[in-house]
């Protein structure tokens, strides 16, 4: 695609307030973001994120609880929950190393120099300072940025959203369980024909202000 | 654009290890790839990241020299340095309104109920448990997955690198006098044709390990 039609596309998308809850995502398109979420890029490969795409209305209905009773949450077409790993050990080096044996059609003992960079990745992170819950939750945000990406070049809205109670969603999910963490959802669909946001002029600081050359 | 080519052009990008040297992405290009960093959606809109495009031959290889070396780094068309805020106060909410008042051409003191809202975010975060420091971050990580995804629909290359030394970059581009720290780079421009990770199959954990349906 060229520039310019990305850009006509990340203006054309909007933080969405009011989405239209008679109109749904077609299959066909929703199977392409929930796969973009899987594509995302993140630091190694090692993904340690994991997305709750919620279908159960009454699930929904109980998040928009916790979500400050946004309606977004339980009006558009899909919810999906960003949550990231509270504990980072060198078993998720391992399980990257056996699929990559995996897909590559490799054997794990041909990967030892690469499990052992992975491991040393994890085992070294605090000393030089990285928190890797931390460090997990950014690789959620990749993913999230990807994701507001792609509906916008499908000309899908979309809403990220951080006003959320991470408690209440542990409690709902169960992630804590899980070993994960809930920091973000992303609510998608398509806007209402009132939605009013949808006509005020995007603000942006200045580009200047945002990127400077050196 | 539709799900297919979207899907298509995020299994064409990979971390580009090797960058060919002699080839630079026409300004036109860059110019929507830079626009792309502003634009990016963050919470509230707030952006409390900054993003650094280091032309300078200088600085690149001082850059590369606390980021373990990597060629990338100075073999790349172009280097972004993401960086985010170590601080945040209810200015940077004031910073935010006085663009909207200007963009939208409401006065700020129409703005107050949104003013206070912004400010009331920043303040009572730390109570939430939100740490604003990382908070910022993560909204740099949401304009790397942004500018990463930009760069696929676009057919340019582009590899993250986390593996650099904060303090080295720190050093460099004196940020923490500018209240911010680097947290990753990217790198842009186009593969080698001898770049051996271009062909390698695409390693991503199994779809559902990483998306679950609820």
């Amino acid at each position: 695609m060229t520039g310019q039609e990305l850009l006509t596309q990340l203006n054309w998308r909007y933080a969405t307030k009011k989405f239209d809850p008679a109109r749904t995502i077609p299959p066909e398109q929703w199977s392409v973001l929930e796969r973009v979420l899987t594509l995302s890029p993140s630091s190694y490969g090692l993904q340690p994120y994991r997305c709750f795409v919620i279908q159960d209305a009454d699930v929904r209905r109980r998040l928009r609880e916790v979500s400050w009773n946004q309606p977004q949450i339980t009006d558009a077409s899909h919810l999906v929950v960003f949550t990231a790993m509270t504990s980072v050990t060198t078993e998720l080096a391992d399980r990257l190393v056996s699929r990559v044996a995996e897909v590559r059609g490799q054997s794990v003992d041909s990967l030892k120099g690469y499990r052992d960079m992975l491991a040393g990745f994890v085992e070294g992170a605090p000393a030089k300072g990285i928190q890797l819950d931390q460090w997990a939750g950014r690789q959620a945000y990749i993913a999230l940025g990807v994701f507001l990406s792609a509906a916008a070049m499908m000309q899908i809205d979309a809403c990220p959203m951080e006003g959320i109670d991470p408690a209440g969603y542990d409690q709902v999910l169960g992630l804590s369980a899980k070993g994960l963490r809930a920091y973000c959802v992303a609510t998608a669909g398509y806007r209402a024909a009132d939605d009013k946001y949808a006509t005020l002029p995007k603000v942006r600081f200045k580009h200047e202000d945002v990127v400077t050359r050196v």
